[in-house]
């Protein structure tokens, strides 16, 4: 199998390696970037035709590049100026100076944790500091390579990181924590997930409930000067 | 236009958004990765839909990354083990786990140098330390983000810089140097791309002549003892 044909002058055909299981089951509340929040375990599930011969080796990485499409954005199509959450929604910016997921083939790239490499009837590669959405298509993997990819002092415009908030959890949602059996794996994601304010940037100033599904939960919760009040936690229903 | 659409269950179209101009022409001599042959100049031509406004920003960046097709390899199709040749051609690694672009998919994705973007009739984005083949399809472009993307500690496999060798020209070289008017950018990478011994793994052994085309021009050259010998300079006819 090609995996890689022009379809006709100038168009490619390309064919997933596999797809995302991950705890981000909608857009809002996804983190911005990989490794922003360690604690979002994920897997890819190659296709069966990609046998442990395929990740031979790969185990002796720590880091990995994952190629994906935003699968959830192509409808929405691609736009040439983009409002970046970092500039608060006020300057606009170009498509290519920015990882925007509305752009012109809807191609991704995250780099993220290798956690460890599962061979059973297919391979399964388990990852960390994900920012995938539940059920993305995966199109290529590729060890990191220092040497080459770290330019740790590289001249990059407004993409900086941005201070993280205090999360405080309500008596009543640690008591709901207790009620679902919620375990340190869940806790984590939440709390590295909301320390990051998911909140849309036009919204920064409000300080109304905002809801997040993360796993198989509703998480509620709003921002009031800079610290983020987990207000409740609840069952996700889908609507 | 949607530049990424499912065409049926599980394939996507992929259009390039350019083109590259690269000086090299043919596989053999381009460099192993991006960023080993600073002097490997090269630019990228956007598709005319793609205006000023998509790269708006762009410019504050020092590195971008460049995902593009290996058309040159797509006839080839894919293997699920490799030789690289960085373990002199011995071992067997994973196709995940080289960037070797006999790959399913053929994505290549690059790290480059961003020198300028000049905006005329159509976008043109110079890049520097590239290695990519004359008219590669480029299907995205991203600002590197150095607090994401730089782990300059990653542990990595067998994939640690090499030795340069020391390249020297023989007179008669010199001498056509002379004749062909050669100016320091095509001497800078003649130097630049030799040093990191294009031979393949299983010719390491070999001092026959090779020929490598660079831009115009076909340079032989041997490896004796580590150090590249530069025996000639002539102009290249295509095959």
């Amino acid at each position: 199998m090609s995996h890689s044909c022009e379809v006709s002058k100038g168009y490619w055909s390309i064919q997933p390696i596999g797809y995302i299981t991950s705890p981000y089951k909608q857009k809002f509340g996804v983190a911005r970037q990989p490794g922003l929040v360690p604690a979002a375990l994920a897997y890819i599930d190659l296709s069966k035709e990609f046998t442990t011969d395929c990740v031979r080796g790969l185990e002796d990485y720590e880091y990995i590049w994952v190629q994906f499409i935003f699968h959830a954005t192509v409808k929405e199509g691609w736009q040439p100026l983009i409002r970046p959450p970092k500039l608060g929604g006020k300057e606009k910016k170009g498509i290519f100076a920015t990882r925007s997921p509305h752009r012109p083939n809807h191609l991704g790239l995250s780099l993220v944790k290798l956690e460890r490499i599962e061979c059973n009837k297919h391979v399964r590669i388990h990852i960390s500091g994900v920012d995938f959405l539940d059920q993305t298509p995966v199109i290529d993997i590729k060890p990191y390579i220092p040497f080459v990819e770290a330019k740790p002092h590289a001249r990059c415009g407004f993409a900086r990181e941005h201070e993280q908030l205090r999360v405080y959890w309500s008596p009543e949602a640690l008591q709901q924590v207790r009620l679902f059996s919620l375990d340190t794996k869940h806790y984590d994601l939440i709390n590295q997930s909301l320390a990051h304010d998911p909140r849309p940037a036009h919204q920064y100033k409000s300080n109304k409930i905002f809801v997040v599904n993360l796993f198989d939960w509703d998480v509620l919760f709003r921002v009031i000067d800079n610290i983020v009040e987990i207000t409740g936690i609840r069952e996700h229903i889908e609507t």
